[in-house]
C-alpha cells in the first residue's frame, strides 16, 4: 500500500460530520481544522449548511470532486451503502470511525465483511472499522478524535486500543514526546499492522516503529517482513494477551485468537522486533531509538553529582549484563586535572554535590572523547548548588558537537528539573525518571546493535528424497490417517538423512533369531501390533538381549503372554533391532503454531526433560547457528559439552538433526506435530541415531 | 532512642546560622522559620547580632538556656569543640550537617571518631555528620537543607544518600506524597538505620518505614529486629550495591563494606523486610501500604473503560502469580443488570469507553461487595466521555464507605486525567502510571500478608554434646590450627548428632583385613597421613573393596607406592571405613556472612551442583521449616522426592541436618566455614551419613 491517499491527501471529506461538540462527527471535523489541516476539508451530513465555518455538504456526490480520503462517522448499518457511493466516485482511502461491527458478534462480522468485499471490488483500501483514526504531524492531519496533534519526531505508533492511543496522545502531549504518524488500526478489517508497518519503513519522517498488538495476522509472513525491517529501523511491540488470563480477556475483547507465547517470543526474536511490558517502558526506548545513534558497544560511562544514584547505576549496568566501562587513563588524567580533589575521577565520575553546569559539561566532553566510552548515562539530583537548567543546556550542547555516541540523562526529582527536563526533552535527548528506565533502554539499544550485525541468515538445504516422503504424506492424508506409524516415520527420516536403528519383522522365534545373530548383539525387541498402542504396559519391549538363546525366549513369551493380557490384539509380529551403543538421549521436535508456523524444540532427554523441562524453541527454518544456539539455550547444555571428565557428544551432528528436521517440516506443511525421541547421539565423529519417532499431520 | 529531643524538640539552635542565601547555615534556618517550628529558634553566629528577624547568639552558653536539639553546620575542625560546648550545656540530641569526616579518609575519620568520644562520654545522641538534616511534618520541623516541608502522611524515609533525599523531597512535593518523617542519616557515626527503625516502629505518625541504604552496620542484630517490626508495619529498602560495580562504587563512595548479596537477600526475607530496586517503585508501593487496608488473599478483580489496558492488566495479574479473581454468580448478575449489553461483566469488568462516573461507582460497589474479591484495580483511559474528575470522586467516595478491601488505580494519560488524580492522590487512592506498577504492588502486599501470617518460627535445639566440641575447637584455637582434620570434624559432627561411617586406622594389611571384615563389606580404604591433603592425587584412595584379599592387597599397594610419590609424607596407617548403602550425595554446609552471621547452604550433589549450580541459601538458625525450604529451593528438588518411578529420599533427614547443623554454627562463632559433603540419603526410614566435611576456624 501507498500512504499518499491516507496520510497526505489533497482532499478529505468527512461523512458524518457534526455541529455538535462532543459528537465523533464534531470532534474529528474540529480537530482537522485546528491542527491546521492545509487541503480542501469537506463536511458531508445532509442535516446542515455549514459547520464550523465550512460548506456542508448533502452527500458525496454533491462535493463534485474526488476526495482522497473519505471518514466515516456514521451509523454502522450505513456504512456498506456509503462505501459503495465512495466506490462510485472513485474515492480509493477510507477510514472507518464507526464501531459496531467484527467485535459485537456475528452480525457485525457480516457487515464488516460485506464491506470488505466492496472495497475489494473497488480497490479501495481501508483502515478501521472501529477505530480512532490517523494523524500525520508533517502533514498536519489529525484524522482522528484521540487527542490534539502532538509535537513532530520520530516515533510512528500504531495501536489496536484505540483507547490505549487516547491515553498515549495524552502522555505525549504532556511529555513533549513527538511522533511522525499514529494509527488506530481498529478491526483491521483490511489495512493490518503488516501493511503498515511495511510502508512506515519507507517513510523518511519515521525513525521508530512502535505499537501496541492484540494479534498477529499472517504471524509468518509478518516475522519475514519484520525481519527485513528491523535492519532498516526499529520496530518496538507490545504484544498484550501473553498469558492465559490476558488471552481470555483479550479474545472476549477482540474476538481475535491468541497465538502460542513461546512462538511470539522466538518469532519477535527472529524478526528484531524489540518487545516492550508496558506503554511507559516503550516510550522509553522509543526517544532513545529516535533521538539517539546507536552505541558501538555495551561500555557505558556514568557522570554523577551523588554517590547514592551512581550506585544504583553502576548495580543496574552489571545486572542487566551490560559493562561498566573502564575509563582511558588519558581521559582519568585529564578529569584530574580539572574536577576538585574530591570528585571521583573514576567510572562513575562523580562531579560532586556541589557541581554546577561546568564540571557536567566537562566530564561529558571527556568522556565521550574517550576510545572506552560507547554511552554515557548522566545523572542529577537537585542539591543545594545544582543548575538544572544550565546542565541540561550543556549537556545538549556537547551532544550536538559529539554526536557520534548517544547520551541519556536521568535527572531525579520534579519541580526543581523540570526546566532542564524540558531542555532536555526539546534537545533531544533522553530523560528518564529511574537509572533503572535509563540502564534498561541501553541494554536494548546494544541489543538491537547485536542482532543487527548478526551474519546474515543461510540456511542450509540438504540433498533429500522428498518424493519419497511426498508420497507417504499424500497417501495417509488421502486416507484420512493423521498419525504416521513408526516404520513409515523412520522411512520419512531416512530420506531426510537421519539414521534410524536397523532392524526386521520376525514372526517366528528362529527367525528372530536368525535376524538378531545379523544385527550382532545386543538388540531390542518389540511386539509388532496396529492395537497395541503402549508396547511396555503389555511386556511387548525387552531390551539388551545378548543371545540367540534370550532372542528365542524373549520371542515366545511375548506370543504367549501377550495375547492373554490384550485378546483382540492383530499381532504381526516381533520387531528385532540393534540396540544403541551409548550415548545422551536428547529431543528433536516441532509443533506447528497457528499463527507462525512450524516451531522447532530441543530438549534435553531424561531426567533433566522431566524436571527441569529443559527445552528450547525457535522458529523454523533454522540456521547452523540458531539449531546450535538452541543447544546452548539449554540450562544442562554442559552436559552435552561433557562434564567431571565424562566425554562430551557431538554437538554439530544434533544441529545437523535439527536442521535436517526443520527443513523437512517446512517442506511439508502438513506435518502438524513431530518428535523425535530419542535422538541418540555419541561422541565427536559417530552417527546419532533417531531411535523412535511420532508424527501427525493435518487431514 | 527516643526520638523527642531530636523530633518535637522545645528548642532548637542553630550553630553556624547564616544571613547569606545559598549556604547551608541560611537554608535550614529559613526552612525552620518557613515550616512554622513553634517552638523556641536560637540562631548562633557570633558575626550577626539578628538574622531573618531572630536575635542570634555567639555562642550556644549565651543563650541562657539549654537547647534540647542543636544542628552544626560549621567547618569540621571545630566540630568537636562545640560538642564539649554542647557537652558542658547538656544537650543531649545533636545533628552534625557538616562534612569532611570518615568519608574523606583517615584524618576525616579521625575527627569522627572524637567527636563520638565526646558525645558518649556526655550521653549525646548525634546524627550524621555529613547529612542533610531531619524532617518531622507533624511537628512542623524541617531542620533539613533538601527542600520545602512535604505534606503529612505515613512514610517514614531514612536514607544513607543526601542526594537522593532531595531529589525524593522534590518528587514527593510534585506528586503531593505524604511523609511522617525524613532522616539523611550520614555517616552513622552514632544513630545507625536500626536506632531509627526501632523507633519508627513506635512512631503512630508512620505506618510505613522505607530507606535507602547503602550498608548495614550490625547485620546480625538488624535482622532479628527488623523481623519484629515488620510484623507491626512493612519496611521497604533499597540497598543498594548488589553488584560488584555497585560494590565497588559504594565503597568508593561511603567507604563501607559490601555483604554478600545473597546474605542480604536472605537476611531481607527473613525479616520480611521489602526490597525495593528503584525509588519509584518504593512509592509505587509505599503509598498503597500507608494508605490502604490489607488484602485478604490475592484474588484481584479489574474494572476497566477500555479492553487493551484491561488485557495488560490480565497479563500482568497471571504472569505475578497474582489471581484474576472468578466473580461471584451474583455479582454477574448484579453487574447485568445495570450495565450496557455491550459491557463485559466478568473479570476484567469492561464498563465501555463512554463510561462516565456513574458506572464506575455502581461497578466498584459490587465488585467490593463480592466475597471473591480481595484487592480492586480500576483503570481508566480518557476517551470521549471520560469524566475523570467525577470518576475519581467516586472511587474516592466508595473506597471510604466500605474500606475493608485495598482499592488500587491506574489512571493512564496526563493532562486529561490531572485533576482526577489529584483527587485520588488526596483520598488516599494510590494512583499508579501502568498497569504493571499497580499489580506488582498488589503482588508485594499479598507477600507481606503472606510472610505476617506464616507459623512463629520455631528452632529446634537437639541434645547435643557441646562440651566435645568446645573442647576440640579451643584446642585447635589454642595451637593456631585453622583447618580441622577429617577425623576431629566428624568428632564434632557425631557431637551433634551426625553420623559418619565406621571405621579405624590399619597399621598393617592384617589389621586392615580383620577390620574389613568386622564392618562388613565393601569396604573403603584411605591413607591416613597429616602430610597428604590430596589423597586421590598419590593414589590413596580406594572404594568398593570387597574382600579381605582385595583389602590387603590394596594397603600393601599403599605403602609401596605412596612413599614414592610423597617422600616426606609421614604415613600414619590406612583407614578402613564401611562404604555407603547407595544413595542420593547432597551438600550441607555453612560461610559466615561478615554482617549476617551464618550462612546455611544446601546443594544437590554431583552433576547438578556442577551444571547447574543448584543451592540454596538462608540464614542460621533454622526452623524446621525453613530447612525443608531450602530443599524446595533448589531447581532439581523432584529428583529427591522421586522421578520416573525411583524411590525418594528421606527429605526430613537431610532437613533435620542442616538443622543440626545450623544449631552447630550458632553455638560455634568460631567455625568460620563447614561443608559435609557428600551427605549421603537413602529411603524414608533409613539413617543418611555424613561421609566427609571441612571446617575452618577463626584463629
Amino acid at each position: 500500500m501507498s500512504f499518499e491517499s491516507f496520510f497526505n491527501p489533497k482532499s478529505v471529506a468527512i461523512v458524518g460530520a457534526s455541529s455538535q461538540k462532543g459528537k465523533v462527527g464534531y470532534e474529528i471535523l474540529s480537530n482537522m481544522i485546528s491542527a491546521g489541516y492545509g487541503g480542501k476539508l469537506y463536511p458531508v451530513n445532509n442535516k446542515a449548511d455549514e459547520i464550523e465555518g465550512l460548506k456542508c455538504y448533502p452527500d458525496l456526490e454533491s462535493i463534485g470532486s474526488v476526495p482522497e480520503l473519505v471518514i466515516l462517522v456514521i451509523p454502522a448499518k450505513i456504512v456498506p451503502m456509503i462505501m459503495q457511493q465512495c466506490a462510485k466516485l472513485g474515492t480509493k482511502s477510507v477510514i472507518i470511525i464507526t464501531a459496531g461491527f467484527k467485535e459485537v458478534g456475528k452480525e457485525g462480522k457480516a457487515l464488516e465483511e460485506k464491506v470488505v468485499q466492496i472495497a475489494r471490488e473497488a480497490g479501495i483500501r481501508i483502515i478501521g472499522p472501529n477505530c480512532l483514526g490517523i494523524i500525520d504531524t508533517a502533514n498536519k492531519l489529525n484524522a482522528c478524535f484521540g487527542g490534539d496533534l502532538p509535537d513532530v519526531g520520530g516515533i510512528a505508533y500504531l495501536s489496536q486500543s484505540g483507547a490505549l492511543l487516547a491515553a498515549i496522545l495524552d502522555i505525549a502531549t504532556a511529555n513533549k514526546i513527538g511522533f511522525s504518524k499514529l494509527i488506530s488500526i481498529g478491526n483491521k478489517a483490511d489495512i493490518g499492522e503488516l501493511d503498515l508497518i511495511k510502508a512506515l519503513a519507507n517513510d523518511d519522517e519515521t525513525k521508530v516503529i512502535a505499537g501496541y498488538l492484540e494479534s498477529i495476522t499472517d504471524g509468518d509472513e509478518f516475522v519475514r517482513q519484520a525481519e527485513k525491517i528491523s535492519h532498516i529501523k526499529p520496530i518496538l511491540l507490545i504484544k498484550s494477551g501473553s498469558t492465559a488470563a490476558g488471552a481470555t480477556a483479550a479474545s472476549s475483547h477482540t474476538g481475535s485468537l491468541a497465538g502460542s507465547e513461546v512462538a511470539y517470543e522466538t518469532a519477535f526474536e527472529r524478526a528484531g522486533i524489540i518487545r516492550c511490558e508496558s506503554i511507559k517502558q516503550q516510550f522509553d526506548y522509543a526517544q532513545a531509538f529516535s533521538n539517539q545513534p546507536l552505541p558501538k558497544d555495551a561500555r557505558v560511562a556514568v557522570i554523577t553529582n551523588a554517590g547514592g544514584p551512581g550506585i544504583m547505576a553502576a548495580d543496574a549496568i552489571e545486572s542487566k549484563g551490560l559493562k561498566f566501562a573502564k575509563l582511558d587513563e588519558k581521559t582519568i588524567e585529564k578529569l584530574g586535572s580539572t574536577l576538585p580533589a574530591a570528585a571521583n575521577i573514576h567510572n562513575p565520575i562523580d562531579v560532586l554535590g556541589d557541581s554546577m553546569a561546568d564540571r557536567y559539561s566537562f566530564a561529558l566532553s571527556t568522556a565521550l572523547d574517550d576510545p572506552n566510552v560507547d554511552v554515557v548515562l548522566i545523572l542529577l539530583t537537585p542539591q543545594a548548588m545544582t543548575d538544572a537548567k544550565g546542565t541540561a543546556e550543556a549537556i545538549v550542547k556537547i551532544s550536538k558537537e559529539k554526536p557520534a555516541k548517544p547520551v541519556l540523562t536521568c535527572f531525579l526529582g520534579a519541580n526543581k528539573i523540570a526546566e532542564g527536563v524540558e531542555i532536555l526533552r526539546n534537545g533531544k535527548i533522553p530523560q528518564y525518571d529511574s537509572t533503572d528506565g535509563a540502564v534498561a533502554t541501553i541494554k536494548v539499544m546494544t541489543e538491537y546493535v547485536r542482532w543487527k550485525s548478526r551474519p546474515k541468515r543461510v540456511v542450509k538445504l540438504f540433498p533429500v528424497n522428498r518424493r519419497k516422503v511426498e508420497n507417504i504424506i499424500e497417501r495417509h492424508i488421502r486416507q484420512g490417517i493423521r498419525e504416521v506409524g513408526e516404520t513409515e516415520s523412520k522411512e520419512i527420516l531416512e530420506a531426510y538423512g537421519f539414521f534410524t536403528p536397523k532392524g526386521s519383522i520376525a514372526t517366528t522365534a528362529d527367525q528372530a533369531g536368525n535376524i538378531a545373530e545379523q544385527l550382532g548383539f545386543p538388540v531390542v525387541m518389540k511386539i509388532w501390533s496396529p492395537d497395541i498402542l503402549h508396547k511396555s504396559d503389555v511386556g511387548g519391549v525387552k531390551v539388551g538381549l545378548k543371545s540367540v538363546q534370550e532372542v528365542k525366549d524373549a520371542f515366545d513369551l511375548m506370543m504367549y503372554r501377550i495375547p492373554k493380557k490384550q485378546p483382540d490384539a492383530h499381532i504381526l509380529g516381533v520387531l528385532v533391532q540393534e540396540m544403541c551403543k551409548s550415548g545422551k538421549e536428547v529431543i528433536l521436535g516441532m509443533n506447528r503454531d497457528p499463527h507462525f508456523g512450524p516451531l522447532m524444540m530441543f530438549g534435553m532427554g531424561g531426567i533433566m526433560v522431566e524436571v527441569l523441562k529443559d527445552v528450547s524453541f525457535h522458529l523454523a527454518p533454522l540456521t547452523s547457528d540458531e539449531a546450535k544456539q538452541m543447544l546452548i539455550d539449554t540450562k544442562t547444555y554442559k552436559i552435552l559439552k561433557g562434564v567431571r571428565g565424562q566425554q562430551g557428544v557431538d554437538i554439530d551432528k544434533i544441529a545437523e538433526g535439527l536442521q535436517r528436521l526443520s527443513q523437512l517440516v517446512t517442506e511439508f506443511p502438513q506435518i502438524l506435530e513431530m518428535d523425535i525421541n530419542p535422538f541418540v547421539v555419541g561422541p565427536v565423529g559417530s552417527t546419532p541415531i533417531a531411535v523412535d519417532a511420532r508424527m501427525s499431520l493435518e487431514v
